[in-house]
């Protein structure tokens, strides 16, 4: 079983690094932060008695020997880099909590028929730079290195170069190095819907499928007093009428739609100057690919229109297509059946949020575990999981993990 | 008469000063280069034997005398600052058409009754710091010196701070030192009335009113991908909302009437979190008082609807209010003149963008001579107008300052 007193130590411990002044994390993927958090990570595998293995994207792999030679790993994880402002669950949760099992299993000296392989994947979050669930998607073969090397922040710096900086561009090749058996991993639910039933864990059936993009308006710099009106190319009037229908999209699609404007940049952004270049992101989900197909093209429609209202040009670049993902029957029933033994009150969960599984789908059998977020919040330095409610989801995962690993 | 060629070649030398590979100019108000002209503007008057006086807000004064020790004096200017990426005629022409007025007086041995103070107002164009015509708004009395001393940009450097740093906080007061006779500027249109019109130069009869604010919604950050729609207090969408309607509010009030966000900045700008904090700013202006105040109540309103549809808080503070102001019969019939006595076809024009004369019209009967904006382009580096058309303007407004000034 696990030990929850270390559980919740090691939590905290990983809460110091780059954690903020008002108990969140800043924890930007490639940054110093990103690079303490991984040596510190590094020493807690050591201790345990495992080698650390970095393939070429960064991404950090432990295995705990299994006793079948023949037997294909288990890998269990999740992500330690965080949002500018994010909360302390957000990722390192699911990392603490295999590194607990790994724990676990040593104090009671279980052996389990296959491997069991922890994981910490890099730039999960997708903030600094894009797209989200970059170590996961190019190890899985979503996305080509090459293209995720070249990728640059908001301040022109090169992922490969950041990657070189803070050491962590291993030798390993990005790709699988052999068959898994499965994929497990535990993560905060980031929604309202675990609390609202009042549930203590959250079996996950699937991830909602994305679109992201972002959208540019060039318009013409002018002075905003003496330009009539009916002079105007107005890049920002452009943005500002679709950002309104990004809001409005979701209500005419499904029940389980979002739509999100996060980022916006304006040019000059001078109080008396019209606004000639204007960028802006949309990102819109739903567990039906045909629902983000159509929102993605009403964003495009929408675009087009204002473009044309104000008499300004425009251009779009996508920044990420995932289609949703439904998980393997034989990963969905090791969650639900640890659950149910451990009795805890569970419940049938999709995923709204993105997470390293989307891509591991493709690889291996694969399966969640969500922990309950107050509030539904995260993204936020306000994220809060109980304790208890975060040892469950980590007793649930162990569980499971080691009923797929044959222990 | 002006010297044509002298009158160019200084309109070219101030150009580089704070000049961008675009043509166009780089010079805000405090910044090393607004330093860097206002030495070179100083070693101008020098050279043409004329005392520099600076006052205690960093405008800059230079005096011509007169035969009559009683008369007083006529000034005549404009400003050296820039926007960001502005053009090289907006403000500086008014200077350098002031400069080649007293070459002309000098070469030509020409006495006038009244003395002719040249000035350079500080912070007219109310970019780096807020309001616009800052300088000529303290020195006139519509401001406190210690409100605009406070004023900070957006990296919260202080106005006071920044004026010491360059080296231009005077000795003078701040304020008239005397009664004036009149004062004048020459300007670029800004506006697309006198090209379109086929006129050589403006007599201005006024100047439009403002209000000017900026909007400041709270909402909360979140999760862009689990947060379900009815959940989320966006930020970005209820300003996208007002900013739209900015852009439509002037349709309904006066043909004049303009509206303009021309600055936003939202938080924590990441694609995937829902925005908590988005600050914009609103601009309306109309020859009619009335119609500046109907605009600035209905963007107010507009944004308690958008809050409340959000779900978000909201507050806003007034960055400028100037009525609308209809110059002295006795400049604008003296603009009028010189224009038909130098043969140029003219036109009656009300301004659409603030200008010192703004303030100086509370202190002495004061006019303008609008100088033909091509395409009516400016705050954008393509701004131009021909020599030619410079030259129309600064010999237009030379002939009805030595008029006002009894030579
Ligand atoms: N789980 C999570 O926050 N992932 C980041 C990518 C996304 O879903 O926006
Ligand atoms: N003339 C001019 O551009 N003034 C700056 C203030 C404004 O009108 O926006």
């Amino acid at each position: 079983a696990l030990q929850r007193e270390r559980f919740v130590s090691t939590m905290k411990e990983q809460a110091e690094i780059g954690g903020t002044d008002d108990g969140g994390l800043h924890r930007l993927a490639l940054s110093d932060e990103d690079r303490r958090i991984r040596d510190w990570f590094a020493d807690q595998l050591a201790a345990a008695d495992i080698t650390v293995r970095i393939d070429e994207f960064g991404n950090m792999f432990g295995r705990r020997a299994g006793t079948d030679p023949d037997a294909k790993p288990v890998m269990v994880g999740s992500h330690l880099d965080s949002q500018p402002y994010g909360g302390i669950y957000d990722g390192a949760l699911g990392v603490i909590a295999a590194l607990e099992l790994i724990r676990a299993l040593d104090d009671e000296e279980v052996e389990t028929e296959h491997p069991i392989e922890i994981v910490n994947w890099t730039n999960e979050e997708g903030s600094r730079f894009q797209p989200a669930m970059q170590g996961s998607g190019v190890w899985a073969g979503a996305h080509s290195l090459e293209d995720e090397y070249a990728k640059t922040d908001v301040d022109g710096n090169v992922f490969e170069d950041e990657l070189e900086r803070i050491g962590y561009k291993g030798e390993e090749p990005c790709e699988p190095p052999e068959e898994y058996e499965a994929y497990l991993e535990l993560h905060v639910e980031q929604g309202p819907y675990l609390e609202e039933n009042e549930k203590d864990v959250g079996v996950v059936t699937g991830i909602v499928g994305f679109t992201w993009g972002a959208i540019t308006f060039h318009g013409e710099a002018d002075h905003s007093g003496p330009t009539p009106m009916h002079y105007r190319q107005d890049a920002l009037v452009a943005a500002a009428d679709v950002i309104s229908q990004i809001r409005r999209i979701p209500s005419s699609l499904g029940e389980r739609t979002v739509g999100t404007t996060g980022y916006i940049d304006a040019k000059p952004n001078s109080i008396n100057i019209i606004p000639d270049e204007v960028t802006f992101t949309w990102g819109f989900r739903d567990p039906s690919d045909d629902v983000i197909e159509e929102a993605r093209r009403r964003v495009l429609e929408e675009a087009e229109w204002a473009a044309e209202r104000e008499g300004v040009e425009w251009e779009y670049e996508d920044r990420m297509r995932a289609p949703a993902v439904e998980f393997a029957d034989a990963c969905v029933d090791a969650v639900q059946n640890a659950a149910d033994d451990l009795e805890y009150d569970s419940m049938r969960i999709f995923s709204g949020a993105g997470h390293d599984a989307t891509h591991m789908h493709s690889v291996c059998d694969t399966g969640m575990v969500f922990a309950v977020s107050e509030n539904g919040k995260s993204h936020n330095e306000s994220e809060y999981t109980s304790w208890d409610d975060c040892f469950s989801a980590a007793s649930t995962i162990a569980n499971a993990a080691v009923d797929l690993a044959g222990g």
